[in-house]
């Protein structure tokens, strides 16, 4: 089977910022942070974003399930940046710096 | 049908960087482009970084098979960042600024 | 002279992302780049963001300034995504790739 | 005085990535971290990079710092990404999420 398939571990950092909506994003931070723990990945929030390991494909679900929680919470528009680190020569977590 | 199952279009923008090989990027940058074309989404290649649009889990998948592909080509690891806008007011696109 | 006090030239790309106001940007992006023109340093739009290029200390100042700027026209809270690259290896320009 | 020279003060999130060394990113973190000790501003680790909050200017400086320390350390090409909060509503620290 091709690696193309499989799955790829990656230890990533993101940060969903809704727009056209007040400057409180407390609300928001709550919600997604609720679709994180439904999705059974490891998180931790920290000041600017959240980070969050698992399979790439399942990371980014899960990111993808905050922004379409927030279309329907009302958000116009969403902006989210996603840093994605993956390696091949040890295991990473986020424990592992 | 519930919208967390459905289609979400995006506009984004990623850099593949990666870590461990030699400072030249450029033939990763050749491949990643390679992929993005077999993907079949719109893309555009501009000084640190690609935008790109299209369904979220196609992009997400798009630029999953770019990682795994330098890792086959012997890069240990690799940082990946995304920018991702979504928005349900308009509709978005790479041409629209 | 250490070179911690020289300049280091600089290719970077940056967004910046209004918070608390509607979901329309172009109003503000049209400030920024404003802002840009008056700096004097190489810069090109592009659909997520802006290339630009040049001291580092110099950009950053600009960046800054696109930042001030906006506030002074109500945006309350600002989120701004800054790639920045430098090398000792070659020269580096927002035209070569 | 204008706004425009004022200090402004953030809170950000940044990674450096060194290109062009091996794949074992510890020792550079190490040095950053140093840096960011001697310019006196509030920092905190996590596992995709570094928040750190204060005057705009004087934090990109500490990040042009560790930039230069790692050019310095022959490290040939750096990649550094930065999210930077402003905002006038209310305070802003690392602190308060």
């Amino acid at each position: 089977m091709s690696r193309l398939t499989k799955k790829l571990h990656c230890v990533a950092d993101f940060c969903v910022i809704p727009i056209g909506v007040g400057p409180s994003l407390s609300k928001y931070i709550v919600e997604t942070q609720k679709i994180l723990n439904e999705a059974g990945l490891t998180h931790k929030l920290h000041a600017k974003g959240t980070n969050i390991e698992g399979d790439w494909s399942e990371v980014m679900e899960a990111i993808r399930k905050c922004n379409v929680r927030l279309h329907e919470l009302g958000v116009p528009r969403i902006n989210t940046t996603i840093h994605v680190g993956t390696r091949t020569d040890k295991e990473d977590s986020i424990e592992a710096m």
